[in-house]
């Protein structure tokens, strides 16, 4: 039997092509190659190319409106190196607890396991983590003489969830870090992926405690192919992750050419891609209603690439994922994302890469093939993501 | 205190910026943003651009004379990730043994250090490691349980020594590591900057069990900037190695710069570069025999970027290194290199970036400054770099 073809993935979190800006990175690469050609017959050093740096600390600052220094921003390769970096400064020993989103980003779920971290999930609602979760369970894990070596939170249009953490939840999650101590490392890489509502601010913004560790990316802005990200973090802490760094810099050719490219700023671009992004969120957001209002519900994100889709639990999860498979339909289940591997009944939609008719066509057959995977035609028996 | 401006950097190991190839660069970038920009706008996966892993399989397939399979080439952000993510791969504990030469990379050496690898450094002559140190070495350890995890081999124009072990020496290690069982991770980043004389095998080319594992490098045949490097490795160790990676993949926009250059081979450009960085070398060797035949020794490499120069004890180190970066001379002293960080008679000449002009005046310099820091005006007391 031939795999059938993929014709509408959901699967990853990618930006649009359509809106690859093409003719100007063109331009910029040639543009940097002759004028950057001896430095690029050097080692990048640990921060990697200033007028990135440079042009990060610019967006930073600008979207919080508060001053970033560019030697406290360190570029990696992606914003997964970021991630793993960061974790590894902070370890000290295998079975290190560290408290994660019960849902949360595979990638990093993933090198937390690898690298033997015991993670803990803390409950999510729709502000995002549930404080009063957070709070008892470092009381409980305190009394087992297990604190954390850090919180991991993706706080703004969270992947998977979409959700948006307020700006009280916020302070209330810095304040209950600060009475325990713990570093709070904030995974930003969606927050200019903006479609409405309020931009709500940054740990750095509320706490400029040197402690907390901000990870920034362009592959969301941009292009993943660029592997761009970034780590903002303040000495110590900067040196202590510096310090654990061994691939002698980041992408300096890819660097320059994305300095070049946003040396007046990410608005430009943003402004043509967000709106396109905006109206595939719109499209997956109006099929879904148009399809499953009766047996499902799902997150309305303000920003970011995905939707969190919640099931009747009645359907078959295999078999939905090989009907849905059979049928050119990819979407990645909600066990991806649960820190312990639980299985429940939630699947992630991401839109960005899609076209707008992959959407409108691709929604209802993911529909289709929820009913057919149910052992009934009960309606919902549930009315939020999480009660 | 000013500091004094260095007009003579044999510091670090670097390409030659004036072969540089500014036109044909641009031209490959302008091509593959447009025609590879769906690719950029997605994730690489963990073995990265097809099109560079076919060239570097090509590239080290023809210089050994045996088939590699592209798919067996994994794509990392410079060599030195393939550095780290291997030794990671390997180690199960911290403390593990490794083999190392007892002069090595610095960049290897830190990331082991910092892995908390314990580094055993086997002796070294003009062959390159000793396998009747090495066998010794490996009685020795296995009598205290305490087998390797694997070794460590620049074996071909050895960071910083220069020297290209023989291939009856290349069998016997790769014999002592089969009677013991260990991997050898056989670091050949300076392969292609040959100068002339034999070009010895790889071990994979003597030897085809999967456990070996090969790491390669754009760094030194194009240029550090683009941190393209790559592992060779075969299933299970590749997988092995891909599962300890949590970057989301190695650098795609420059690998599809970097493939499109070499679709043809690397041999045109290493045409260019290598008859240039021949002649440094050769104003290197020229330079050190007429100001300091009576005092020192030096290898002559017949590949690579460095020479390894030993010095009369009697030289003041600290002094040397004071005098010299007084005169504009910067290089890296040899307690830089060695495993344990004993400071030994020794210093590193990188011979790569400088300008003809820089060597011929440097060298004169430097030959002074070490005149100026010994005790004594004595000849020599030795014939050799190990005796």
């Amino acid at each position: 039997m031939s795999t059938p073809e993929i014709l509408y993935d959901f699967g990853t979190g990618r930006s649009d092509p359509s809106t690859f800006p093409t003719a100007a990175l063109q331009a910029a690469a040639v543009k940097v190659i002759e004028e950057e050609a001896q430095a690029l017959t050097e080692y990048p050093g640990g921060l990697g190319h200033p007028g990135l740096r440079r042009a990060m600390a610019q967006r930073e600052g600008e979207r919080e409106g508060v001053f970033i220094n560019p030697d406290h921003i360190m570029l990696t390769n992606g914003s997964m190196q970021a991630v793993t970096l960061t974790a590894e400064a902070l370890q000290e020993n295998h079975g290190d607890t560290v408290l994660v989103e019960e849902f949360s980003y595979p990638g990093t779920l993933n090198a937390y396991r690898s690298l033997q971290l015991a993670m803990v999930g803390i409950k999510l609602d729709e502000g995002g983590m549930r404080i009063d979760h957070m709070e008892q369970t470092l009381a409980q894990l305190e009394q087992q003489g297990r604190r954390p070596k850090f919180i991991y939170a993706i706080s703004t249009y969270q992947n998977p969830t979409g959700f948006n953490m307020p700006e009280q939840r916020r302070r209330d999650m810095i304040s209950l870090a600060a009475q325990y101590g713990i570093p709070i490392i904030e995974d930003n890489c969606y927050a200019d992926v903006h479609y409405e509502g309020k931009i709500e601010p940054a740990v750095f913004k509320l706490d400029d405690r040197p402690e907390h560790i901000y990870l920034g990316s362009l592959s969301k802005i941009l292009a993943p192919g660029f592997r761009l990200g970034y780590v903002y973090a303040r000495p110590p802490m900067l040196d202590k992750i510096l310090a654990r760094r061994h691939d002698a810099g980041s992408n300096y050719l890819a660097a320059a050419i994305a300095a070049e490219f946003y040396k007046n700023g990410i608005s430009a671009h943003a402004g043509v891609t967000n709106p396109v992004l905006h109206k595939k969120r719109d499209l997956t957001l109006d099929g879904l209603s148009t399809e499953l209002e009766d047996i499902c519900t799902w997150s309305k994100p303000s920003g970011g690439l995905f939707v969190w889709l919640r099931m009747p639990d009645d359907v078959d999860r295999p078999k939905l994922y090989t009907l849905a498979q059979a049928s050119g339909v990819n979407y990645l289940p909600g066990v991806s994302f649960h820190y312990a591997n639980r299985n429940m009944p939630y699947l992630r939609l991401a839109f960005g890469h899609l076209t707008e008719a992959q959407i409108q066509q691709g929604i209802p057959i993911l529909a289709r093939c929820i009913r057919k995977a149910r052992t009934s035609n009960e309606p919902r028996a549930f009315t939020t993501l999480f009660d």
